[in-house]
């Protein structure tokens, strides 16, 4: 398990974090940029604790950004969004946050967090409250278990910050939050949930953080012998590799704050053979023929055929060469409470969830 | 000027504050029931102070109803939502509210602050930001003359709360807030802005409150002569009586959050003279003949003829009786300043503010 990130490890751990965000989380590339520029500026070196070692009673909050892939590509942050959002929250509790928690370990909203850490001076926790990219607020581990939504609290890139003190439910928490979201331009930061450690250890999915570095790695260990990564990553992640072809057709639109839509793939072989993606900031639903063949909470991810670079929602077109994985989600978004929340029929599809086969739920 | 409002008082209040509405601010009849109510429950007088007796350093707070007066009359309040508001942004200050503001005089937000006032204990004070009532945030006498906008704090029906501890502008309060009262189901309780005896001083509108309770005496002594009250009404506030007939059109749509629209009245003499008023939750432009009469931010109030009702945008409907009113808008409210946020432009009319006939400005 990581006990720090330096900038020997930040290369993999964006390529791994782009693997679990399925499509969303947002771009890695500039939170890669930012992480590396404030490891340079502060020592290189961000501590990473087991949630274990957290005292019960310490004070921690999970954090993130909030908004469309779509967004948050071409909208720059000032860069200290989300760690203005941990210091507003803390003044209006009077009280210091020991340590910062990764929201979702997909995409760039990995690295952020991470960014905030080292801002703040704090240590960054091993593990996140999705195991992958969600879409909306409610669909992580702290909310499915019961964690209380309240206070929270959102900044945007000008500085604009709001705090909910009392919200009575997590879905509340996600349309308010999402309005705001998008009169502050379509991107905010946010801190959700604010946990005792002992809320933490009873919530969090653990060690994501030193599995992003883990799969970023086998990415680069196939560049590096000149293999294609994707097999690879799924023999790691006990998952598959589900297809493999160029993307003909993507339509996608930004809508309410998210980006939504459907890409189609064909396979090189035969045009005839194609897979079906839907997704909303994040893939959801794998289609083939017909037949249903992976579904949220699962993760559903396109990486580039030869070096296996994560594809993010925000950046498919036509004409790529792709690679599809299907890997198996962690065993704390298969329970039943979890699937109410993150399972096919939240994301409005008449379809249960069926794990991949083989997957030992 | 009054000292304290009374169950003797509140009928007259909700009169002349409709009539200072200028068909916004919300209905005053569910307002003035909870009012009465209060004043029953707590000791049946709610003191009323002088701005300038506040010490400068006090910490008072205005407040009111968010959102369009189609939504407020049908959507109930849970009765303490203001109140609610206030203890939240008491709670983030660690401090306590010294006397409550009313932030528009107009409507049935001149009654919902004395609500709070009772269930705070604190008194309210003689005046307002408006003078009358205006659709948005930044339309106030406090932010015109550049008093801070945040913090400010929002609560729903629900009790769930919001406070924007830092805002770059009162605009961007306006985008925020609304958006939120939006989510919250289209009314809201705000308390804003925070002030210091002396910032309020410096920028409130004086004695609207007793103003109101006086336009209300002669709407009742005129209904106790049986005579028809716009024209006394109009002579007290040096305003004129614009036009009688007939509500012949109106058109009206909620849209983001505000009540719009436009309403035709018909002159009892001739159906050929017609007035045209432009709304957007209050009435803005009375056009007669292709000529411009009266512009927001002077106070066009429709009343019913026979009895000197005022008549909310929200209640408004074919066949109504009505006089209306054109009333010179407070001085401070015809400042440079101020018409470059309140005067026609501000709601998109290619049109600059005239005084009334025999204004002086």
């Amino acid at each position: 398990m990581l006990a720090s990130v330096t900038l020997a490890d930040t290369q993999a751990i964006a390529i791994g974090a782009g693997i679990l965000g399925t499509g969303g989380g947002g771009s890695t590339y500039l939170n890669r940029l930012r992480l590396d520029g404030e490891l340079r500026r502060r020592g290189g070196i961000l501590p990473v604790m087991r949630a274990d070692d957290l005292p019960a009673d310490a004070l921690v909050c999970a954090v993130g950004g909030m908004g469309a892939p779509t967004v948050s590509n071409e909208k720059l942050q000032a860069g200290e969004e989300i760690a203005t959002a941990v210091r507003t929250l803390e003044a209006h509790l009077r009280q210091k946050i020991a340590a910062i928690i990764i929201g979702e370990i997909g995409g760039g909203n990995a690295l952020g967090p991470m960014v905030a850490a080292l801002q703040l001076g704090l240590p960054v926790v091993d593990g996140d409250g999705m195991g992958r990219a969600f879409p909306e607020l409610q669909m992580d581990t702290f909310m499915i278990e019961g964690v209380a939504p309240a206070p929270f609290a959102l900044a945007d890139a000008h500085g604009n910050t709001a705090i909910f003190p009392r919200i009575g439910s997590a879905e509340q928490a996600e349309e308010f939050a999402r309005r705001l979201c998008i009169e502050m331009g379509g991107s905010a930061a946010l801190v959700m949930p604010l946990m005792r450690g002992s809320e933490l250890q009873a919530t969090i999915i653990r060690d994501t953080l030193s599995l992003a570095k883990r799969i970023g790695e086998t990415v680069l260990e196939c560049r590096a012998r000149h293999l294609e990564p994707a097999a690879a990553v799924a023999a790691l992640c006990n998952g598959k590799l589900l297809f493999t072809g160029k993307i003909i057709d993507v339509e996608r639109r930004t809508v309410g704050g998210f980006a939504r839509g459907k890409l189609e793939i064909a396979a090189f072989d035969s045009h005839q053979r194609q897979l079906t993606i839907d997704f909303q900031n994040e893939n959801l639903i794998a289609r083939s023929g017909g037949e249903v063949l992976c579904t949220v909470p699962d993760l559903i991810t396109l990486v580039t055929l030869e070096d296996g670079a994560p594809i993010g929602t925000e950046a498919l077109r036509y004409g790529l060469r792709v690679a599809v994985l299907a890997l198996p989600a962690p065993k704390e978004l298969k329970t039943a409470a979890a699937l109410a929340v993150v399972g096919p029929r939240a994301f409005g599809y008449d379809l249960d969830f069926a794990p991949l086969p083989g997957d030992l739920l």
